[in-house]
């Protein structure tokens, strides 16, 4: 059993608020355990310079952590002028994340702003920003199909990430918490879409390394877990838009 | 009438919730009509260089608004590299008018630390601002207070701000939400003591000027305004950290 | 009596040498006690984007110190890389306080930029830098009238600007020089047009609170100020200057 | 067959020359294919602030590129004033990598500086980086070692790194240039130990998504192609360091 | 003839006032021609950490224009939030140039800040504020010697500077102004010691190039031109610093 | 004898590899001494906004070091995030002279963009600098001339560059490695064109001086040590580049 009494494979409690702000085409709260991150996503009518004239359309995230998300108080990027390395390493990795479930061709010339933003951080932000920007994504980008100014469905499959990692005692877990990732010997974060493929591995040994069966063992733990993640966006999402992906899936080949 | 149906000196519903956050050392969510606004303080044990050595403390505050707080997502001032004037301006105003009741005698070598994030903006996010941090920062004090960490209590008065204005129809108003606000022909920012007095006033005709009787009036609605902020304050911290900063003001001979 | 003999509501001896400079369309050099500011006004016949497209024209305004102005030599912001908040308030009050006696739409698509660059400094820079920009830029609008290239007259009314405040005394003075200002309990700027209306107001009390009687004491040392320093416009400005603004205010219904 | 004749699991040509410059502790122009990067170790006798007083040292690594390094020339991050997102990534997969294989506490409190130039690009310039930075980094440990500054041996292992992908034609290769790389499906970078334990693992779908065989396929591509840069390292440090690192690595009871 | 009436080798008419400003240690107002410069000098009781322990001092140099110093009106460095290349060298030059007649150890581990503000530009800037700065220089340290803080004089000899050029038609002339200076196919900034040795050279061929008779003219006429200088320079400084300065360049075995 | 055994007028070893990098227009490797700078020579289809529409090119250089290029390891500039004034003295120095050889109107609306990365430095990086970007720009101009790109040559003679400087010993000498340069008294670099005239000229005294007699040895050790460059220079380009600039230079009336 772990320190706060879960099972290896056990996510924690996850609380998704949708419709969180009245401003954004698409907001959610998601709550996992005690990490909490607002996600919205913006519509922007333009796209970046090197995509325009393609007809495409483009996925850009940002993250950021409020200072007190955290045990102790960080300075503000905007105060030292400049963003961390792990800022833009987390942001690139949302944004790379997104686009891989979405028909870029389909979103025509716009982009989608997701904005990621920690009010309070207990492990696994990253991945939390992931699942929960999917559903912001998801109803910002049923307004512009429902309002008829696509003429495909843009999502071409659900998406969802969690962390699994090697503890001290060489136990594979699912959903790190903070002080169980602070002393992981290995940390691996991963995404994956709904028909089960693979869009992003990241596994890293802290100061120490990790054998191929560990591998396996992270792997399965991971996808146990985004499996129960997929059934929560589901639920936030509700049927309609969770129809949708599913026929655009189909059509695609993939796993309905 | 107003557009949103209040009365001229009515103020919008108005929400507190404290300790919203379980890192910081006092935190609130303040509501006032749709603007949101997270105010966390925290308590480091030392002072800025320009401080040091002369056993008192600092107050100082930031302010921040999520990307899509508005109507239009704004660019992140930490992607800009750097903080617009307005956001300097507003995080001035915040540390100087809370200093105004602070002891920073009593309050010894220590920094508060006030944060301000804006979740959602609606006009008034600078004086609900200074409003909600005057709870996060009493919250924090209280708890150096309460573990014998300060000899004296560090709270001088009550602590609140609003916005009065002057609208198109020459009507003076208080709380103008963002519709008012950005068509008012003068604007005013009042922030008082729980005695009655003035902490900062800074008020400026909008490509617009404004006569002596209107200042009068705005002055008035601002002064029944705040003085209702002051119940919702007292109910917010309780019954005991109200106590202790009324004593404390006795002593120094302010009104109770 | 005040530390340099003056009763309290006594300006400090002013100084106005219009035609500074040979480059700039409007210079002026203004003296106020020991403080000297270069005024420069610009005539750019562009708008920024914002203002594109409007027919309106726009001003605005930056302000520094040279590094020695001060008793101690201060860090170059362009060493540092970055503008001070402080400069930053200044230079936004300089621009919205000319641009509400500006008829903006009388000026058309330009821009007029106001440098107000002190050369020495001992208390009042903001105020003396409004009340010596409103010269430099009367002269240069006035040039762009007598060439013909507008058709309205652009300034609505005469602009000046002073401190007051209330001393440690508890008494209230006008033009606080730097040894007065710095100990200060409650430091008001005050801007005004030639009518008597106010532009701006703001009071701050420096780890102190002020009275409503207090503001008043203040508002009428001010409004006196003020009134000696219309005089000295007009004489640097010249009888025809002062017959366009006079003119112009007249028309808009103001006071002659 | 590959557009370049290799077989799939077929690495491209590998050089490595030691002791590049004069001045460095360690330096190597590692080659492979037509990528070259110059990486030098030096080695500072401090630490940074947050490692100070622990007793133990530190790796850092910084990654830049030639502006011409690549088809078309490149901005100058220095002329940008700030590094890319890709840039921070890269180094911080760099150090992190290498910390991996340090016996921190052997090393003392010393910072090692690994910089890699990119002085000519052609895909997996991160991977040469991470295999040339340990040659000269061991070459810089040996020297402090062999001047009796260090008692204990720092380095626990061998480190190399390679990438590999799935191309669009499904097949898994090894080694990708920057054709292959630009248009490959998947692309996956692996760090492995001398004795086949993971240290990174950073697989990404690029708009398209992987299965768990395909995952399998890569690993086994990556651990044969690391295996040969394991015999280049050796043959480019000689016996004596590589007897050095193995009989560390007994001793920690890993894999001689 | 020139342009503006002047001989080849006649200097525009030169003005300098000095202890322009009340608080800088020592202060200039230089006037050449048009151009106009206030150099300001300020003792720092430290030297920069590079230069701390040796018991020698410092002397740096900034320099700046007023955005309205020219013809057309500059950006601020400090909204740019970075220092020009043109900038960086001028000052650079000033701060090396005075050095070279500096005896850092008299003047013990303090900085000499040299400021140089260009009020009004036309052409000769950096070698009017290394002309200016230097008396305002003297001035500082002569304030320091006559207190005692110093046992030995401090200043090794009169500096002065000049530009010369090749115009258009061929003719070397000397103290180019703005137009001259922008037409010339060849510019050199000349810096003289009273002794007559040369401290900097600095001449280019603007597109174009010279030949070693035009070098030999150019010199010729610096030299004459900065004789006339250093009579200026000895008339403001007065006889006693006149002759302090002589008597340490006679002990260095310096021409009296 | 010099230190390294090398008589006054002796120029270090010189070895110069051209195509060093397989993507630039044109690359050099050059070597002098222990000193190794990559020229890259790119060209670019745009000119800078500020030259566009006149029908001309540009030349535009970058200089660098490698952080480990020197003995003791340089904070790379992208890291700090601004350029140092060191580096923009010596990129618009490297600019300026390449220009002064360069045919701008044959060239046509292009921008050729010298890069200089110093790989190891010890002493003159910027004067081998000049002389490798020279072959690296002629290379690149001959491939746009060679496809008949341009009408005209547009090379107008050769260009190389050296280091001249009167050591402690009074002696004057040519082509300075660190050591010398670090303990010079003066310090010259002089850039000449393939004719024996001047592009620029800098002589600095390092706090020391220097008279007319020292600058004319001065002069006539680096002419001769230049004309062996040009030597060197024409082995490398090739008789077909060379007679091509010679013939150039012979239709503008210089010295063939």
């Amino acid at each position: 059993m772990r320190a706060d009494g879960r099972e290896p494979k056990q996510l924690r409690p996850i609380h998704i608020e949708t419709d969180y702000l009245k401003h954004p085409e698409g907001s959610v709260l998601i709550t996992v355990g005690d990490t909490k991150v607002i996600c919205t996503a913006s519509i922007d009518e333009r796209v970046p310079p090197f995509m325009r004239g393609q007809g495409k359309g483009w996925i850009t995230a940002e993250y950021s952590m409020l200072p007190r998300a955290t045990e102790q108080r960080n300075i503000r990027e905007s105060a030292k002028g400049k963003i961390s390395g792990r800022t833009m390493e987390i942001q690139r990795l949302i944004g790379r994340a997104l686009r891989a479930v979405v028909d870029l061709d389909a979103l025509g010339e716009r982009t989608v702003w997701l904005d990621c933003d920690v009010i309070q951080a207990d492990g696994g932000t990253r991945t939390a920003s992931i699942t929960g920007a999917f559903i912001a994504m998801a109803q910002a980008m049923d307004k512009l199909y429902s309002s008829k100014k696509l003429t495909h469905y843009p999502i071409n499959d659900f998406l969802a990430a969690t962390s699994v990692g090697i503890l001290k005692n060489k136990q594979a877990v699912v959903d790190l918490n903070y002080i169980e990732d602070s002393s992981a010997e290995v940390d691996m974060n991963v995404v994956m879409t709904g028909s089960g493929e693979f869009v992003e591995l990241q596994g890293t040994g802290e100061e120490a390394t990790f054998s191929y069966t560990q591998l396996q063992e992270m792997l399965s733990a991971a996808q146990e877990g985004i499996s129960e993640l997929f059934e929560l966006q589901k639920a936030a999402l509700g049927e309609k838009i969770t129809e949708h992906i599913h026929s655009k899936r189909e059509k695609l080949g993939g796993r309905a």
